[in-house]
This record gives C-alpha cells, sequence and structure tokens, in this order.
C-alpha cells in the first residue's frame, strides 16, 4: 500500500479538474491511499462525494510571486506544495504529484530531500515515445551544462528507472554525431567510463534525429539540450499539422475526405499521444517526486499517479540511491571532466 | 558577375550527380562562372558538353583517413576541397560550396581564412522552414556552449544576414523558458545587451518549439543546441509519417484513400521539403563558403548554389566583418560571461 500525496494547485487547470481525476483514480485503486492538498473552502461541496481511501489537507495555493525558485528557500512553508514535500518528508506519504513549475519542484526536493552528494541537483527524467517501446530521457531539468561525473550520475538515475522493466537495458548519450571524437570532451570522458558498465548495454553517441528510433532505453544528456529536444519534436510536429490541416480546409472534396483522415490521423499518432507519457520524475534524492505537466488534463494526470505508484512499487528512489553509490565509489580517483 | 568554385567530392553522391545540376545551374546563370574542382579522370567523357561559362580543376578527393578535422591542418593541401579554399582566398573565386563534413569546413575556413578575432570559430548559419518566412537559426556547427561575447558574435552574423532581406530583423535568444531569469548566465547577459541593439526588433528568448511559429527572423543559440533542436524535428516527424503510413497501408480502403491522402500530405508538406533550404552559411571569416547537405540531390544541390550566389550579391562577408567589427568595439570594457 502506497500513499500518495497530490498537490491540488500548480498547472493551468487546479482543484476542478484535478478532484475527480483523483476521484476516479482512488476507486480503482483502493489498497492505496491519497491525500489531496489544497485550498479547501474553493471545493467544500465535492468532498462529501469523496472515496474514503481519500484524506483532506486544507492549505493555500503558492502564489504566483513566490514562483522564482530562489525566494522559495526564504518562505514560510505553508503552501499546498510545500505541505506536500513535508508529507513525505516525515513519511506521512510515499510519493508526490504536483504540476508546479520544474524551477519550484526542483528547489523544494533540495530544500525538503537529501539530494545525493554525487549530483549536484536533482534530475527531471521523463519518457518519451518512439516507434518502439518509450525511451527514458535526462537530465530535462536545470542543468545547463553538464561535466562528466554528472553525465554518470544521470546514467545512474536512468539505469535504475529503467532495470526495474528490462534487464540490462541499452544507453546512449546525446552527441551532435556519433564518431568518437565528436562533441564536448565531458562527453567523450563519459562515454570512456560508461564502456565498462556491466549493467547497461552501451551504445555510444545518439543524435537527436534517432532517439525516435526506439533503439535506446535509455539517452542521457544535459537539461538544456534535453529540452530543446523535446520542444523542437513538439513544435515541429504542430507545424506540420497545421500545413497539412490548412491543405484538408481548401475544398469541399478535401474537407469530406479530410474528416475521413484526420480520424486515421488520430488513431495512428495515438501512441504519441503525450497524456499517455505524463509524468516526469525528480530523481536522485531521498524523497519520491513526480512531476505532472503543467497543462495536463484527467487522463494525462492519471498517467502521472500511476508512475507515482509504480515509482514506489518499484522502490525506484532506494535503487537509484544504490547505484548512485555504486558510480561515485567506482568514480574515486578516477579523473573526470 | 560571381565565380562560384565547387567542390565535386564530400557529400553522398559525388561528381555523378553534382556534374549535371551544375550544368544547368550555369546554364540559367550564364552571366556567372563555375570552377568544378575534383578527379578529372572519373568523369572527362562529359566535360565536352559542358557549358561555356564552366572552368575545370583537376584534383584528388580528399581521403576518408583525413576527414577527422585535426589532421587536416597538417596535411598537403592537394585535395579538391582544399583547392576550392586555395581558389577563394586567392581571389580566383568569390565563394565556394561544399558537400563535406562540417568539421572539414569549419578546419579549413580557419587554416585559409581570417576569422574575425571576436568569434572564437566560424559559425554555420541555416534557414529553417516555419509557418511563414523561414527562420535563421546559427550557430549549428562546433560551439559546444557558447559565452556571452560568441552569442553576440552569432547574433551580428544572424543580423547582418537578415538585414539584407528585411529591415530591422526580429531576433531571439534559444531558452529553456522565456522568464527573464531563466537559462544560464551567458544567456542573461547577452539578453541585457542585445536589448540595445538599434537594428533589430529584440523578441527575448525563445523555447524550440516555438522556432517555427515563424515569429522570429533570426534564432541565437550554441551549436550544440541548434543541432538537436534540427536532427529532433526530423526524427519526429520522420516517427510520425511511420506510424502514419503504417495505418495507411492497414487495410485496402486504407491504401486506396491513402494515396489520395499522400498526395496531399506531400502537397501541404512542401514548404518543408529540405531541398529548398540546403545551404548553410560557414560565416565569420573574409572568405565565402557554403555547405550543402551531405545527402543533397539536384533540386537541392541548386539551392545551396542560389545560397552561394545571393551571399556574393548581398556581400554579406563584408556586412558580416562590419557588424562584427562594430559589436566587438562596443563591448570593448562591458564584462561579459
Amino acid at each position: 500500500m502506497a500513499t500518495v500525496a497530490i498537490d491540488l494547485h500548480g498547472g493551468d487547470f487546479g482543484p476542478s479538474l484535478l478532484i475527480p481525476a483523483c476521484f476516479q483514480f482512488f476507486r480503482e485503486q483502493p489498497s492505496h491511499q491519497g491525500i489531496l492538498v489544497g485550498d479547501l473552502k474553493q471545493f467544500r461541496s465535492v468532498v462529501q462525494h469523496c472515496p474514503s481511501n481519500i484524506d483532506w489537507l486544507d492549505k493555500p495555493a503558492l502564489g504566483d510571486a513566490a514562483k522564482r525558485p530562489a525566494r522559495l528557500l526564504k518562505r514560510q512553508a505553508n503552501s499546498s506544495i510545500e505541505s506536500c514535500f513535508e508529507l513525505v518528508k516525515q513519511g506521512q506519504a510515499d510519493v508526490l504529484v504536483s504540476a508546479e513549475h520544474t524551477g519550484v519542484l526542483l528547489v523544494l526536493t533540495t530544500k525538503y530531500g537529501q539530494v545525493h552528494p554525487f549530483l549536484k541537483r536533482p534530475a527531471l527524467v521523463s519518457a518519451i515515445p518512439t516507434v518502439k517501446e518509450p525511451c527514458l530521457m535526462l537530465d530535462l531539468g536545470a542543468s545547463y551544462t553538464a561535466k562528466t561525473a554528472q553525465l554518470l550520475a544521470f546514467s545512474a538515475i536512468g539505469t535504475s528507472l529503467a532495470s526495474a522493466i528490462k534487464q540490462k537495458p541499452s544507453l546512449a548519450l546525446l552527441n551532435v554525431g556519433v564518431e568518437a571524437f565528436k562533441g564536448p570532451i565531458e562527453l567523450q570522458r563519459a562515454a570512456e567510463q560508461l564502456a565498462n558498465w556491466k549493467d547497461i548495454d552501451f551504445k555510444g553517441y545518439v543524435e537527436a534525429c534517432d532517439i525516435y528510433s526506439g533503439d535506446y532505453d535509455i539517452v542521457i544528456c544535459d537539461g538544456f539540450s534535453g529540452n530543446h529536444v523535446i520542444k523542437s519534436a513538439e513544435g515541429s510536429m504542430a507545424l506540420s499539422s497545421q500545413l497539412l490541416s490548412d491543405r484538408l480546409n481548401q475544398n469541399y472534396l478535401n474537407k469530406f475526405l479530410g474528416l475521413w483522415f484526420k480520424k486515421q490521423m488520430k488513431a495512428a499518432l495515438k501512441p504519441l499521444d503525450p497524456a499517455n507519457y505524463n509524468g516526469a520524475v525528480v530523481a536522485g534524492s531521498d524523497l519520491a517526486v513526480v512531476k505532472s505537466h503543467g497543462n495536463a488534463r484527467s487522463k494525462a494526470f492519471n498517467s502521472a499517479l500511476v508512475k507515482a505508484l509504480a515509482l514506489c512499487q518499484q522502490q525506484s528512489v532506494v535503487a537509484i540511491q544504490q547505484k548512485l553509490d555504486q558510480v561515485a565509489n567506482d568514480q574515486k580517483g578516477v579523473i573526470t571532466g
């Protein structure tokens, strides 16, 4: 049995959308417990329809002015999101789910948790769709560049998470080419180290165009690069959809056949639906934290809750810490950039 | 009248594809001159059908073993690509076009040209498709991270190139969010400086998903990020095409209507055809160098030749040097990261 603390604020939709999603999820998961944290006066009327495995905690939303991450460290910790962190820290919840901004979650993970000393800051891990199985990609957070040690720490996190699903997962480093001499020296040094890891199938470098092939279970990069990869995919697919949609609205025949086609397209692109992949893990501390996308609706929020349960069931936080311990120990005395 | 030196080697196809493309181009451009540089014994038979405004220079292909860029600086400079650089350096050609690897072209630009001292190394600039007009993006080359001064140098290059087409072009810095406090400090400092530039409409930060909106004439980034943006777009669009194509081949009705649809799709996505955008500028030295994509076929190679002529006609090399002089001068005494 796991207890999930859910921040009802943060994200674009708030309690009115998240509460029904949580009700449905915990009705279907009667052996697990939810604690819904938010501004109770906004939704007092719905509390009475609540499944018995949900508790409530009345806490105000984090003000917009407080979202500049550095300020969070100096504030009174009374908001819904900080209360979720308190619950997990004190062991009253096993994991928290929030749609707050990444920066806020990273700062609070550092404030309330113990980030593994081999990591500079927590890393953000997400699954991305491919032609075959989804691929785990990290860091998608605030590491603007990555030194060799950080790349190895990200690899440790990715390996721990992927190993829960697949033995000896394949791992590659994101680079601008696959030749050994390509890319920054920090990346080259990380590649030399990773070639010796026994628990992964190290594939060397991968270019951003080949991530989607499904040939890699884990792709490692700095957060700046990872962010660009994901957002560029999103933007370019939206561009091609728009061009296509304009074309299909050009005349009556196109409009008529376009209806049929849009149905086909929807079915074909279902595997890419971001709602299936919602729920990024804020990894590398002793707290289990799942970030939902800010624009997640019910189905997507459900995916984030599923991810939170899996994190508990697979004991991922402990597995990640152990793998980070091992890599940190192996790296002692190795000169890295 | 411009003289264009063309490296017939480099790239995936070589002389047998490039020679007919050049013949056609120079027949249509009788006031310009071409010098085709390559291993003459391979194509002696076609020389006789050559338009009168094409000359030939017999030089061997650059061996594969020599493509590791650092080695190029130590070698005998007798290959077709190095001869093209010699021609431009000595003023016998105004611009060169080659499908050689980026690394090779960057190294040779440094070897034969004078890179502006405000730049660390030449930058690679390419146009990318958007919903509206194409957007100029740089660096797409070998700058794995970029300091403030480099970002300003890239901005100077982009501004010079875009100003030849549009007065006061809009410019944005690629970042992981649009808020002023986001991203590395080098980027934040560049943003502070760019806000004072009078010849651009500075738009602040742009996320990779919004490049394709067409709201930005120039997007500035380090080469590592730029590479990921372009390749991720390529890979994700290929993924969605494949899923769609699989769906349309599922049954006879789908196959039949699929034929109609593929025709529509081809027409709709024509503005995104990479062949229209081929021809990246290796900018920032006193030499005019255009890189064609390694897999460019006739139509795409033609785009690169058109780009080479435009570079000469717009006197871009001089304009870029002048803008770099001005920015370097403005930056004297300004503390930047």
